[in-house]
């Protein structure tokens, strides 16, 4: 499935999209309950199938599977007395597939041709730092260009999402708590991510992790390390890897994080980028005003955001 | 008021210490304005002193003068029925006063001493790192020591807690966007957080942000800058300062995060710590299971936790 959060009307829930429509979930879900003949469906659906992303995710595979059903549901009755249950997608509106995640976790050097190519050692360890639920936007958002620094750059990240807590998981067992992937973009200000040795302030500007479009189920990628990413500038290509070239796996990472710290469901883990940011580019033509990012991964999903400066507040 | 989170018979909900006793806040608005005649004191209650720390502080000054009310009606109405509103601080488990925080910021080099000591320069930025909400504890838990590392160190930490909604805020309305204050000791495995140049995974492990014991409220702190801090280890004094030395202020921290990220209530800063810590010492000798890690911090309170060894898993 591709799991989307979108908004309509005000409202913010939880759909699927399927060929160029939205299926409401937890909207799908409470009137197949209500077909069914269950006088509690609202209670029912709300425990089951919420319509919040995390809140979804919490519910692991059962909800995925009722999901499903309801997705089947919704298909054939697409709307009930005057309950829309699936949308046109130009009537919604998009947003980040996560909105509030717990926790961000973002790998550093983790491509290793690029490690390489500068000379450097692969890694004994991943490389980790944060960002914060503030930087979550989603695929219809700009990135707000704010007037803290001229050196704004772009990261294209290939992302996964916990579905299942996760504590000391071994490597063999990983993949069972990732809920699915997603496309990323680490946006960086690079001088404020150097003035200090700890890169937090430069990578955790409102704003600055644009995400989606949608989250695809794990069940739908055979192989997360065999997906080639590319990043485009108005159409320049600057960024292409493929995830077989990671340093420090999916899996790997799973486990490792789950020996350090518990994962949630909801928790993102932005898995690195490859070389071609514009850090490493001599001249160094920093993102500005109007400039459109795209960055799409094979299997995954296209994400494409345009630049916005913000006016000195 | 000293604000705390607080456990009785399986329900977390918040309360104000008042002598050795709790208010329940929530329940103590509720039942107040159920005295005036209110129908609708529940759904009052729930919207405007709420039973969670975050929607407490996101309710902001109004939420804090109406508990304040409730805090007087209690102490004159300690039981009405068979609702108690007030309970003895020996009955209930208190937690972390913000159990769920959305962002940790924590800072590094922030005493000048220390840095001066070292032979170091002041920064010119404040060197900022996360943690991660998986890492908050209350002063009644133990300190987890999990077999990831043998290198266990304390910092004794002045906190602060976000009360309002702040983007681009100046230092001389700063203070205003502080609901209070709070002892923390920021727990790190040592060789993990030196192990790649970001400090974070050696910083966010489970359990490791014990916080505490109350949250008090910003009116009662006339000055942030003069307070006197002191961290022992089974009584041994290890670390002393006085905020007087921070090279950036709780102001001035308010001020820089504000211009990079929005802050939001419940928000937690934890400030730096002096000199002292295991890591400099000559020989190292690292925490280890039933050492008792006490931090006093002058006019906010004593935050005081054992470390216990985790077995392997």
């Amino acid at each position: 499935m591709k799991l989307i959060t979108f908004t309509r009307e005000g409202i913010s829930t939880i759909g699927a999209i399927v060929n160029e429509e939205v299926v409401d979930l937890h909207i799908a879900y409470r009137t197949l309950l209500q077909q069914e003949g269950k006088i509690r469906a609202q209670e029912i659906a709300d425990a089951f199938v919420p319509a919040d992303m995390t809140g979804f995710l919490q519910g692991g595979k059962e909800t995925i599977e009722l999901a499903k059903k309801a997705v089947d549901f919704a298909l054939t009755n697409k709307q009930v007395g005057d309950i829309k249950l699936v949308h046109a997608l130009n009537t919604v509106k998009v947003g980040a597939p996560v909105p509030k995640p717990g926790k961000i976790f973002a790998v550093g050097h983790n491509y290793k041709e690029h490690i390489l190519e500068m000379g450097r050692q692969l890694p004994s360890h991943p490389v980790l730092f944060a960002k914060f639920g503030n930087t979550v936007i989603g695929p219809e958002d700009d990135i707000p260009f704010y007037p803290v620094s001229d050196q704004l750059d772009y990261e294209a990240e290939f992302a996964f999402v916990i579905g299942k807590r996760a504590k000391n998981v071994s490597e063999e067992d990983a993949l069972d708590y990732v809920a699915g992937y997603a496309v990323a973009n680490d946006v960086t200000y690079r001088d404020i991510q150097r003035r200090t040795l700890q890169w937090l302030q430069g990578k955790t500007v409102d704003g600055s992790l644009p995400m989606g479009p949608w989250l695809i189920t794990a069940d739908e990628i055979a192989d997360p390390q065999t997906l080639e990413m590319v990043l485009t500038v108005n159409g320049e290509e600057r960024q292409r890897t493929n995830t077989a070239n990671q340093v420090f796996s999916v899996k790997h990472l799973v486990a490792f994080l789950s020996n350090l710290a518990t994962l949630e469901p909801g928790d993102i883990v932005i898995t690195g980028t490859p070389g071609g940011v514009i850090q490493a580019m001599e001249p160094q033509v920093w993102l500005k005003d109007g400039d459109v990012v795209r960055v799409e991964i094979d299997q995954v999903g296209v994400l494409e955001n345009t630049v916005r400066t913000v006016k000195g507040e």
